[in-house]
Order: C-alpha cells, then structure tokens, then sequence
C-alpha cells in the first residue's frame, strides 16, 4: 500500500512538474525575446518603404508583408478582412509664408489629416492667436476673414504627455469647426508636443456638415512661439497658407488577422493587436510600426517555445486608426457573437519604448484578476498595472463586454516623434522594443491559460 | 466650554495645515520641476565646453561652473575640497589596422584609459581571441608575442545591461594584466555595449606591479565581429597597434560641495551626489552631468519652493571617478565624525533617463523603511525601490554605516553611449532627466525629514 501511494505521489509530481508554471514561461518567454531581438528586425523590414498611409499603395504593401509574416511566423490559420478607407492626398505645395512688417518668414507647416486644399493662390490674412476653442468661439465677428491660429500648448507640468495631449488635441481635431463658424478662412494649430523645434505633427481633424470646410494646417512649435512673441509685441501677422489636399474615392483594402488556436476553449479570444496602417510622414516607426511587430512577435514566441495556449490568441492588425478607424468598426461588425467571445483584448499603440506596465479598462473583479498577474511581469519592469487603459482600435469591443488593456510604454519620447517626419526606425530602441513585445507576450499568455 | 473645544480644535487643523504632507511637497517639487525644466538647462551649460576628464582644464573649468552654479541655487554654504588627481593623456594617434591577407582594414579603436603607449612605430603581431581571463591564462606559450583578443560579448539576455556590464568588465579591467602574464604584447578589448557599431568604449583598465605593462585598447562591437568572423574562417589576422598615450604628473583640484544646513539636526546629513568628472570623450552627458545636475536642482528646488530640511542636504560633486575614485577617497577621510554622521547617500550615476526607482544597500529594517517613501515615488513611475544599489562614489560610505542607495533611471540605453564620443546631451531627454532630479528629490526630502 505505502509503495501504491508513493508511486501515485511520484506521478503526481511528475504531472505538475511537466506543466511549467507561469512564471517559468515568464522567464522563457523573456530569455527567448531578448535572444532574438525579433520585433526589431521585422521593424527594419516594415520601414523600409516608407510610410503606410490608408489608400496608398504603401499600405497595401505592409498588408502583404503582415500576411506573409504572420504565416512565417507559425500562425495555425491568417486571413484579410476586408475594409473600405478613406484616401485623402496632402499634395503639394503645402506652405505658409508669415508677413510681418517687411518680413517674410518662411514656417514650417503641414497640412491636418483631412483638410481641404486653399485656392491655387493660397489664402493670405491677419493671424489671431487664441489659446482655446472657447476663445475662437468669443473672438465673434472679429474673426471674420482672418486665419485662426490655435496656440494653447501642451501642459509640460503634466508627468504623462498622453495627458497633455488629451488637453490640447481638441484644437487639432475641431479647431477649424469652431473657427469656420465666426467666419475664419483657415487655421493654424499649433502641433501637439512639448519638444520645442522646426518639426510639425499632422494628425485628424474633422469638419462639420453645417459649417464651411476651411484648411487647416499644423505648425511646429517653434514657430508658434515666433508668431506669438510677434503678436505680443503688437506685430501685425498675416500669413499666406499654400496646400493642395485632395481627398480621392475611397479604397478597399484589408486588415490583417493571425491567430494560435486555443486547445481547450478555442471560442474564447484572447485579442492582441496594433494598427497596421500610420500617418503619411516619416515611416510610423513608433506609430503604430512598433505595436504591429509587437503583436507578431507574440505569436512567434508561442510557436518557437511551443507554448499552446488554452484559450485562442488572435493578432488583429487593424487598417485605417489613424484617420478613420474603419479597421476597427469592420472589425467589430464581423464579430459572430454567436460563435466566439472576446474576452480580452490588448492593444499596443502607445510607442516602442521600454514597457512600464498596463492600463486596464475592466470591472473591479476582473481587474483584481489582472493585476494578480503583475508579478510576472515584474522582472522585465513592466508590472504597473493600473486602472483605465484600452486603445483607439479596442475600444470598438466594449460593447460586447469584453476587457480592454493598453501596453504603457514610457511615455515621456513618444510626441516628440508623433505623426512626424521623425518617426523613424532610428528612435526605436531594439530592446526597449523588444521587452515591450515580451510584456505582452507574458501578460497574453497568463490571459489565455486563466481568462479574465 | 464649547466654544472653547472648538477653538482648540480649529488651532489644532491649521497647525496640522500649516505642515503639509510629504505627499503634498512631492506634488509640489513634481510640479516646479517639470515647469522650468532646469537640469537640462544646467546640462546645456556644463556640456559646452567638452569633457571634463581628471587633470584637465576642462574639469577645472567644470569646478568652477559648479561652485558658482551652487552658489546660485541658493546652497547654504558651498566649498571647494582639494583632491589631487591621475592626468592620463590620450594621445594621438591611436590607431589599429588589421592585415587580413592582403586587406587592410582601419579598425575603430581607443586606448583604455592608463593605458601606456606603443613604440612610436606600433606593435604589430598576430591576433588570438579569446572569450575569458581564464581562457587567456590558458594560452600559455601560444600567447607570446602576440595580441590577445578579448570577445565575450555582453550577454543580451540579461533584463538589465548593468548586469551584462558587469559580466563582461573584467576583460577590460585586468585583460592586460592576464595578457602581459602569457607573454602577450597588447590587448584589444571589445567595447562594453550591446549595440553592434563602429563606436569604440573608453573606461578604466589596471597593471600589476609585477608584471609587464601592455598597450590596452577597445575595438568597436562592429569591428571585433569582423575580426572574429575572419578568425572563425581560419584567416590569419594580425594588427598594427599605434598608440601615443601617456600618464603625466599628478595634478591638483576639487571635489564640489554645497548644501542647505538641517533646522533641527544639522549633523545630520543626507548626502545627494554624482561625479563631476568625465571620461575624454564625448562631453560625459549621461556620466555623469546628468547626476551632476539632477543633485544640483534638488538644492534648487527645494530653495525655491522653500522647504526647510530637519537634516542637512548636501550635495557632493565627486572628483575622478572614472580613473582613481581620489574625490570619493579623500571625502571620506575627511569626514569628522566626531561632528557629523552620513545617515545615507543617494548617487545618480546610472544616466539621465526615466527613472524607475533606487536600488538600497541597507539592513533589512532600514530597508523597509525607506522603501515606505515609495508611494510618494508613484506617481513619477520611480517607486520600485529594491535591495542592492548604491554607486561607486558613495561606496567610500559604506564603513561608516551609512544607507547607500542609487537611483535607477531605464537602463536599456545607457551602454548604447557609456564611455563614447556619443554620449553627448541630443541623447539626454529633459523631460526624463529632470524626473529623476524630482525623484531624488522627493525622496531626498522624506529621508531629511524622517531619518532612516
């Protein structure tokens, strides 16, 4: 009997010790990534042509390769998900000369995500400086004919610039609404950063049905700085602003979907993902380059480590976040509720840099149930779990209950880079990249094996 | 009666008013850093000029700026403490080619630091890589005559490259020594980075009395691939070595020192510091001006905000860490401790990138006390405080009991510039810098408040 129950016991402990607990997965999964530097290198690869604006042939380029590597990487099954996007076209000229006195200043410029063109000739008028939309809105009859030029900046005592963005970025995105209005014949907003240079961030800007589509233009801060000095000393501006934007038919294109089949709740999903689609300057090397090698890379790490999930793990690389979100609204309308569940989805758009933690959009339950797996994550630094989170693309899941999470990335580089010129592979650091993709893998397979 | 409770009790909630929490003067410290950003504008100014190596005007010119810089920021009292320092000069030229077959390849090299010269027309000899001390000791007789190679790479698997430093240094520190014991007549060292490029890594190596001294140089990642890529194929390498350098008399300078006298127990003191000194390359940025100016900004901030420390802050800016620790050695003897006790030091000497935390050398009681400031660390994102930590300067402490504790900014970059002619101040964020002068400061504050 004694020799029976030390042979059961025997094979017990060969059992648990043949299931390797989360944390010896934590370390594989660690050791693995840093070996490689795999998210790195499919970045360099994903760069190289350029940026992958929606409706250019760029992007289709990057749904190519996205398929072509999800396939390489050991995904049980890829597919493309149709999407139909806008395509507008920044064209050329696209400039703005400043007349001060007998001055002329050449600013540095870009044309906002949407704008309209100017006729052939520019449009040259006064410049009014205002610090807010309220602003533009009391500005009344004294606007009319003038170019508005929005130049509240970032609020540098903020410790996260993700917040200062959210407290400035409404000049970009309705500024021309509210200055059309009074009767505005453009605007001029200053770019959304606290770094203090020559370099301007586009980004989406909308119009309204009821009110007159003006252009609109981003400044960099530098020369916002020099427009306003010049208004606060009584200079009269006026500023010629040049721009040949054009927004053509729309294009239907694709997102890109790879998924590990889960061995015992295969209906469950566990989401990860990033947007496959940047902005038409620089080569979206942080945005959203970073968060789409990311999500790749988890994949390949479950394949070469021979991790099989329980639950499925699904890398979504949606199409169009950034001017339109049409990706992610496709997305979610193809969702078969009957035949799967989203349980959880994490998003990683918030750069490539070294991973701090998560942001967690969840019930108090099912947060508690999250952070529990911080421990996991703390050897890489990436275990500051925090209520409220998400991502842009997710964010078209909550309705069907599912948890949202965001990678946080340190934040403090992220908008000097933002929708610039700038973004490029050279400011992605190959293991801050990397241990991001590793925080995600980690936290996504705990997610997969215990659900939420 | 009533009345009188009342009053009292109205007495008592402003006098508990008038003091506010430590975790009020944390927002308040977070909030005027983050307005004037000041560090970066003190880094701005110490930078300009180049290095500030041992024995050189450039550091002298450095003592000067930062007597005055403390003088400005509102120190108490600020003195000059003599040190007298190595002069080791560089020299030109400092040059390798490599013969490989008929090739000539310039490879990116520079001396260690002490390290002698070669005759005029260099050394030339032929190549043998190894990936250990020990493995060089085994060379025996195969090593005379001949160039040991030093190749162990840093092991990229480690989370953090401090850790994968400190498995590779002992190549360059007592390569030479190794070396010259086996008959060798160089060493080439591969740099101390796990970036792969054609920058070479400067830092200290030593010589033993009893053995030969040999010339000592780093050859860039990039190049020592090269070179032992064509050893792996079987090719013959050889190297002509050609170094000027030179170790001149002893010269006389300064350690920097201010601080603001504790109200209730001035003997007590809390010491912040970096070292003052660089290597001579690039301008030191990240080492350590950044430490430099984080410590001198806790003095400003707290002047400008008037806090009123119970114990003394003081600022220490080391002389000649890089090449002798002489400013840390000659602090410590001259500490009275008759008259004074170091109750803890904090050095910033890991760069000037987000912080995340400190690392504390404690007993476990005193420990855990300090790692109870850590919620007033939350908010910046530097509250992971962990056992283990300190910094060479304030390890000359350690003998008088005193709480050792370093700052820990991200350290996936740090090696990327340690010791280059890169590491120059476009590599330092000032936003990132001046958290960690706000980290230290929060917790410099508690500390010379609470005692440890």
């Amino acid at each position: 009997m004694m020799r029976k129950i030390y042979s059961v016991a025997l094979l017990a402990i060969s059992l648990l010790s043949a299931q390797p607990s989360h944390q010896e997965i934590a370390d594989k999964i660690t050791r693995k990534g840093l070996e490689d530097l795999y998210a790195f290198e499919m970045l360099e690869d994903l760069t190289q042509y350029g940026h992958r604006f929606s409706g250019t042939p760029g992007y289709d380029k990057a749904v190519q390769w996205a398929e072509q590597k999800l396939k390489e990487v050991g995904a049980d099954s890829v597919w493309l998900q149709p999407v139909v996007v806008p395509h507008w076209v920044r064209g050329n000229p696209e400039k703005a000369v400043a007349t001060i006195g007998k001055k002329k200043i050449d600013l540095s410029v870009c044309a906002l995500g949407g704008s309209v063109a100017t006729p052939k000739n520019g449009i040259t008028a006064e410049v009014i400086e205002v610090k807010s939309l309220a602003e533009a809105k009391q500005l009344g009859e004294r606007a009319k004919g003038k170019i508005i030029f929005y130049n509240r900046p970032f609020d540098k005592t903020k410790i996260n610039p993700f917040e200062a963005y959210g407290g400035a970025v409404d000049q970009r995105s309705r500024g021309a609404i509210e200055a059309a209005k009074v009767g505005a014949v453009a605007v001029l907003v200053r770019s959304m950063t606290n770094a203090i240079y020559k370099v301007p961030h586009t980004g989406a800007m909308r119009y309204a049905d009821t009110v007159a589509k003006i252009p609109a233009a981003a400044i960099s801060t530098m020369d916002a700085n020099y427009l306003s000095d010049e208004l606060q000393k009584g200079s009269k501006v006026s500023v010629t602003l040049t721009m040949d934007c054009t927004t053509l038919p729309e294009v239907q294109t694709y997102s890109v979907i790879g998924e590990i089949r889960g061995t015992e709740y295969p209906n469950e999903i566990v989401l990860i993902g990033g947007h496959l689609d940047s902005w038409d300057r620089g080569t979206g090397a942080h945005d959203d380059g970073s968060g789409v090698v990311q999500c790749i890379d988890v994949l390949r790490l479950m394949h070469e480590l021979q991790l099989k999930p329980k639950r499925t793990i699904r890398c979504v690389l949606f199409a169009n976040e950034e001017n339109g979100l049409r990706g992610a609204r496709a997305y979610a309308k193809n969702i078969d509720t009957m035949k799967e569940k989203h349980i959880v989805a994490i998003e990683s758009d918030a750069g490539g840099f070294s991973p701090r933690g998560f942001g967690v959009e969840a019930d108090s339950v099912r947060f508690l149930k999250i952070a529990s797996f911080a421990s996991l994550l703390e050897n890489i630094g990436a275990d500051r779990i925090r209520m409220g989170g998400g991502g842009a693309d997710i964010s078209v899941l909550e309705k069907f209950g599912t948890v949202l999470i965001g990678l946080s990335p340190d934040p403090q580089r992220y908008f000097d880079y933002h929708h610039t010129d700038i973004d490029t592979i050279d400011k992605v650091h190959p293991r801050e990249l990397q241990l991001g993709a590793i925080a995600i893998a980690i936290l996504t397979w705990a997610l997969a094996q215990e659900g939420v």
